[in-house]
């Protein structure tokens, strides 16, 4: 007996209808954003993957790696920027800013467990070119009005920005090592502070107490920018905050805003601003999360190309939608055709001009006789059967039947395509 | 400079949109005849995609592989009827028939050259878990009125059962060696007569001048099937074919039926009914093909179910369409927004006005002058600009400009979504 390999899935006709659900309605929403859609292929060479903090040494070990017939080493991409990064850098001619989106498959070779698996679809949505903040935000409101469009109303969209996070370490007296910093600080909302502060001491790092003292600051973005203002010194990175909140407004999406100083984010090659969308109430952890990644363009171009950008998760959407029951139940088909006895070409015939209007039609197939038509149907949740026996053919009718009641009509076959429309 | 791997491709925001829109009325054709979408994993044990006539020897060679970090051998499917006969036969408990589409990607290692990828997209249609001759025709349909929702009217449909095409080699005298005798066949219409004439031979056959004169045989496919009647002992499979021919009247298809008793298909998994779907005019090969392929599934699982199935060429559709211009041309996005001077909240709100309201709408993100956003929107072939400056803040409105004729109002913001609605 053959199986799929491990950590991976198949999906059925629901779970896909639902899933291409998903997708669209958040391709709509980039699109309406002015980020339309590119792809770019399955697999990169290796080195791109690879590059240095392109995603980090955790990410590199859990890429599928192997080799063509060429001998050429690549790679199945873990995520969707990086490959945008080699596309731009390779077409640097591209109108900037360069506005895209991306919604496709990636694979990590990572442990199965609940919600996570070897492959998995991301839906990104970057701006790459522009380093003013409106940038920073306009990515972000795409995400935020997806998730919207998707029935989500208790967003929490968590703030921070990492050169600000390195300007209050460096004045609580921390000067080196900000990528253990940042990936144990980050930890904080779900690990808790006893956990952060053991791992920054087991680092080596000292006089964190102040430093966590600062970062757990909760309240509205501007009261906490306002507090920080005395403790650093560079004052450029909580300015562009300052001006983050502001224009969120003019977005439309400053009531989601929380600002959370611990905020770091995992992936290594984040320069400024980070964020994270969160579901309220949701058990899993945010659905969405992105930030300002200036220097990973130039890691494989000759130009600094600066860009910032998010990605939707995809499988966490799906798994918090089924739990609360978010999407409509039921088949996509609308009804099944039976013909019973010699009256095969009559119910093709039927299928067709059902088909031709635009109702989801199926037809037997197998010859079947009419209880074992209506067991297919019910297991494929198909809420209408339509007979055509020698009986019906003789009277130019057919037997509608309502799956749900078990009514049964003997009408015209134009009554059933009212019907049915 | 870093580059995408060989054989691969970037697709950008204007190609990926004509892909989407072809694979979006492929799919809504195929789910309207009742045929709903499933996915499987884009890689799968190496063993499934390597089983005997699977995919046959050639396409053995062409495989992406590679190993797990468990030392799992994989590789990348090669096309969507392998995976899927491994997903029937792991879930057996699914109710047949089992009619499914499925879109996607799959991978070969060709020689890149016009028109050959190493990845490209398949747009399968399937049928499974019946013998019936309507199962034979119901996915040809599809694909044919799949065909037809992007535009074609000029389809033949060639047709070909291939133990028909062994009764015949058989009445020749032809008594072994179907594989390497399908194989060379199959080119005639390519290759030429004399091309396969010597091929046969230098594989041994003898008395092919008999076959060949046989297999050439033109006209009305009933016709030829009389003819053929006296040839063949057993007419099990031309009865088939004509059942065929009968059905394919009921399902509409009928005026773009070839019999074409050459056709054999390349991969080694068809059993019977074979069939290629061509776009009269166009100079590429066919656009689709498919067959019964009744031995595949039970390579997999412990039952034999037989099948039936197409796939359309998708890099062959966009080429098609591409040349004969098919495609509304012009970019989705609708408007630019630009905001100039202090304007740039005024210029998100209106931006966010002209999104909530469906229209899909960009934003300078780089505080650029006019003219060089002017320059912006041309290169994108966006239709309209909306400039948005101090004096237009004074006085409650913004200019909206053709970009095309390069006419310009000032208007009121109410006025603007009237105009782009």
């Amino acid at each position: 007996m053959t199986e799929k390999p491990r950590g991976v899935r198949d999906f059925k006709a629901e779970e896909m209808a639902k899933r291409n659900y998903v997708l669209n309605r958040i391709r709509e929403v980039y699109i309406s954003y002015g980020y339309p859609e590119i792809e770019t292929p399955a697999f990169e060479p290796l080195s791109v993957l690879t590059a240095k903090s392109s995603g980090g040494e955790e990410v590199s070990k859990q890429i599928f790696k192997f080799k063509d017939y060429g001998n050429r080493l690549l790679g199945l991409r873990f995520d969707l920027t990086v490959p945008m990064a080699r596309f731009v850098a390779e077409n640097p001619q591209l109108p900037k800013p360069f506005k895209r989106s991306q919604i496709g498959r990636v694979w990590r070779y990572e442990e199965p467990q609940a919600g996570r698996f070897r492959e998995f679809w991301q839906a990104d949505v970057d701006a790459v070119g522009s380093s003013e903040v409106e940038s920073d935000v306009e990515p972000l409101t795409a995400v935020v009005e997806a998730l919207k469009a998707l029935g989500f109303k208790d967003l929490v969209v968590k703030l921070n920005n990492r050169k600000l996070l390195e300007e209050i370490a460096q004045s609580c007296g921390i000067k080196e090592n900000y990528t253990d910093l940042f990936r144990i600080i980050d930890k904080l909302e779900k690990q808790g502070e006893d956990y952060v502060k053991k791992e920054l001491a087991d680092k080596g790092f000292k006089n964190t107490e102040k430093l966590l003292e600062i970062i757990k600051a909760e309240g509205k973005p501007e009261d906490i920018l306002k507090r920080i203002e005395k403790v650093v010194n560079n004052k450029e990175s909580l300015e562009r905050l300052k001006d983050f909140v502001k224009l969120a407004k003019s977005f439309g999406i400053y009531d989601y805003l929380v600002l959370d100083l611990s905020l770091a984010r995992g992936l290594d090659y984040y320069t400024e601003i980070v964020y994270e969308v969160k579901i309220k109430g949701a058990k899993v952890g945010s659905v969405a999360g992105g930030g300002r990644y200036d220097n990973l363009i130039g890691l494989y171009g000759k130009e600094k190309v600066p860009a910032v950008g998010l990605s939707i998760g995809v499988e966490r959407i799906l798994e918090i939608m089924n739990s609360l029951n978010m999407f409509k139940s039921g088949s996509s088909i609308k009804a099944l055709v039976i013909p019973v006895g010699e009256t095969l070409e009559k119910g093709i015939q039927i299928a067709k001009n059902l088909r031709d209007k635009g109702i989801k039609t199926d037809l037997d197939l197998l010859k079947r006789g009419i209880s074992k038509n209506l067991n297919y149907a019910n297991a494929l949740n198909i809420p209408f059967a339509v007979i055509i026996g020698e009986k019906e053919l003789k009277a130019g009718k057919v037997t509608l039947r309502d799956m749900k009641s078990g009514e049964q009509e003997l009408i015209s076959e134009s009554k059933v395509l009212e019907r049915l429309k």
